[in-house]
């Protein structure tokens, strides 16, 4: 999510991130746990990568990051995340923290929820027992994201009292079909991705906005969620939870694709075409170049053929 | 010391408030402990105080002085305490984090700490043996100004390593030498106002400046640090504490002053007129009310000679 962030940013002042609020683990998992609140981790590193590179908003934004070390009550807490904490206490609504603490980190853009209830993840994973098909639930982002099975499929659920499906930002929904663009990854495939399929009236508006979507693929597997997956693979495990989802181009290193005829007929499938450019911040490296990404992304938006294969 | 700050801005907007650092309970004592760090807690209240009363700056007031409910390892503390103890992590510079906060509370004036050391305070204490004249000494703001007994003398140690005298502040020394009219009281006497003079630098920069010296007494003897103390008695600890203090008018409301000629006699020795007037919120209420404060400071400020008795 920084780095696809940290690309638009590049290209746009008019971003809104759509982030999950899955998070079970860390300082985000313990303020969930003793607050019953919003988990704030991956919400406050969408504010850090859009924040403003220098002044107040930049001294800001490394607070937000900051952890409190030590051996006490406060070690690990990201700074960020008692700050939201705080100020969801004082406001009320989340929304209203994030526009607070998008003034405060010089914000390009916008950062939203995906929801405002906290939300549980829960996947069928197989590969757990000697029956290599044998299918169990795995709950939490942190145990599906860490487990040594296979994940198969995820699902969200709200827990305010009983499960509940979970209900969208009123906001993420409205930025989502109000959107020029509409990215899905890079990022944690199963815990970080495919939420965004799974609350249904977001769901809704990723079916039907009329928005360009692409779809940035991850440079390498990810151990756990999604080792050994292909680059189709992870196009495929998109269809299975939403299949009526169209995609209007895939992106994707020429490095990590072995077998791009195989990528560009699973990308077909979901109505894309498939750009393969150079986008690793270094061979193997496993992570983005900001500004590849961007360079790759307008060349996606602007239709420039001849940058595709 | 809020109420003071609170008649203050009335009258001026050039304030600073400089701040006793030697809290040893609470929110700020479990921070100082765990983090090692100068206590946030009266330095956030003087913030407060000074906060803007509307738009954003009044919002984070609210934000600093909310504390975190329920049961787990967050209850109790203030988020101010914790915004400036991630604040200190990252700026390292106690005086950069409070003119951050100023900004970010939009606070009218200024905020320094006596000393940018955590301080330690020790009290001789009579009256906690069978024997009235046996001295005890007490150690730590809490249990000094919390001890059935009587406080009779106050010290204030750094304690970094081996304790020592505590340096001031530089921008505190030199706020009071550059002031103009220089405040003390009204708050806990011993804990709040008389720890001022225990810094040896800035005892020595209350001594000389150039600046008019009003003290403001307390309208009801505090349990246990000033139980059954007399408004003239608060004026001879002063003295005990720093004979070379001069003062230039002691206020002190008509209905807290039994005896006003021997207050007079007491603020006479210090070189002081006194001002009786009416200055609580409600009879008894042990409260000043910041607009008469500020009426009867601007009484004391321009020698108005009509409204002294």
């Amino acid at each position: 999510m920084q780095v696809s962030l940290a690309a638009l940013r590049r290209i746009t002042t008019d971003i809104t991130a759509v982030v999950t609020v899955a998070d079970d683990g860390g300082s985000s998992g313990r303020l969930r746990r003793e607050l019953g609140m919003l988990p704030p981790g991956d919400l406050r590193k969408a504010l850090s990568a859009l924040a403003a590179e220098d002044g107040s908003g930049h001294t800001w934004a490394r607070l937000f990051e900051h952890r409190f070390g030590g051996n006490g009550a406060l070690a690990g807490h990201a700074v960020g995340n008692l700050l939201f904490a705080g100020l969801l206490d004082v406001l009320g609504d989340p929304i209203a923290v994030l526009d607070e603490a998008c003034g405060l980190l010089g914000v390009r853009g916008r950062v939203l929820p995906m929801s405002v209830e906290p939300l549980d993840m829960e996947a069928d994973v197989t590969g757990l027992d000697e029956d290599p098909g044998a299918v169990r639930t795995i709950r939490g982002q942190v145990a599906i994201a860490s487990t040594p099975g296979r994940v198969r499929r995820i699902r969200l659920n709200a827990v305010n009292g009983q499960p509940h499906p979970p209900r969208a930002a009123p906001e993420a929904v409205r930025a989502v079909l109000d959107a020029d663009v509409v990215l899905l990854g890079p990022g944690s495939w199963f815990t970080s991705v495919l939420p965004h399929l799974l609350v249904p009236e977001l769901r809704d508006a990723l079916v039907s906005t009329s928005a360009q979507r692409i779809v940035v693929l991850n440079l390498v597997p990810q151990p756990g969620e999604t080792a050994d997956f292909s680059p189709e693979q992870h196009l495929d495990v998109i269809s299975e939870h939403e299949p009526k989802l169209r995609v209007d181009a895939v992106l994707a290193d020429s490095d990590a694709v072995p077998t791009p005829d195989r990528l560009r007929a699973a990308a077909s499938g979901l109505g894309a075409q498939t750009l393969l450019d150079r986008v690793a911040a270094a061979p193997g490296s496993g992570k983005h170049d900001p500004d590849a990404l961007a360079a790759s992304l307008t060349a996606a938006l602007e239709r420039r053929t001849d940058r595709w294969p």
